[in-house]
């Protein structure tokens, strides 16, 4: 099926808001809860997004345009917002959000990207040859694995309070496949 | 942990605006397509969910209350969205899942239930005896079951877009724990 660069943006641009409306002002139980060790609370997840629509997706689509498969992609800091969401509310990350990603659409669209270039290809630093098709089509699921993985931590908080209803809750199966 | 129900009610008041800001205009590639024969998509789901706020949790708090165990819940349809759903467009759908939630919290809040009242028990048909504080954490619970489930199944129809990415998207490895 070929990836319709459209679809693409019609999600991208819509994901911070879904984030925003479902996460804003919620208790800090529900937010700054993790599932354990080296995992990520939903507030940790947000910083994450941010990180990513500053230092790659953009970034990468420019590598490719501009230099092909002979310039890897800078690796990307998972941990990044450890150190960058420091002292900064929930709230403030949403907005930071919502703002960084509609700038980055906005430059998106401006490129008017053509089918011929979507085949264009760049060098990624683990995964070796890659399309800038591929690459947006991952920003896109990039959201939905945090949302995916959002929905899950937030459970996981109510493991005990469901009691046996556990077993018909199928997020309280889920072993976290995104990290 | 003790459950909380203003921390329950927090979340269930926000997750369908959040479904909203995410699937309404979205193109149907990713609202109506599913992963396969018996699973459902993000259509349907809207549409399940509006199904428990008619049949399940409100109802199931008042045969709580008004007869504990002796009553048994009544068994949940899990395929109703497939009748009741027809003919109605998401952008329908959002608005009565967003009414019939308000209207479900307006009632949950004026019964103003104590913490005496959550210990009351009540009886599902599979699963036996529940109490009220479970079946309340339920409902929030399920929001986030089929917000897991919805992301899972949006991003399928990226399985193959995203090329070698598959494999650092912990979504695509998620086996569907959710029906």
């Amino acid at each position: 099926m070929q990836h319709n660069l459209q679809d693409t943006i019609s999600l991208l641009e819509r994901t911070p808001a879904a984030l925003d409306r479902l996460l804003r002002d919620l208790p800090e139980m529900w937010t700054l809860r993790n599932e354990g060790a080296n995992t990520w609370s939903a507030y940790d997840v947000v910083g994450h997004l941010i990180h990513g629509e500053r230092t790659d997706w953009m970034v990468r689509t420019k590598v490719i345009l501009q230099s092909g498969e002979d310039q890897p992609f800078e690796r990307f800091d998972r941990w990044a917002q450890a150190r960058e969401s420091r002292g900064k509310s929930l709230g403030q990350l949403l907005d930071e959000l919502a703002r960084l990603r509609a700038e980055n659409l906005d430059e998106l669209r401006a490129m008017n990207l053509q089918p011929e270039d979507l085949e264009r290809r760049g060098r990624h630093p683990v995964l070796g040859v890659v399309t800038l098709s591929q690459l947006l089509a991952t920003w896109a699921a990039h959201d939905l694995t945090h949302l995916h993985q959002i929905s899950r931590t937030m459970a996981h908080q109510y493991r005990e309070a469901v009691g046996p209803w556990t077993a018909f809750l199928g997020v309280m199966q889920c072993a976290g496949h995104s990290s």
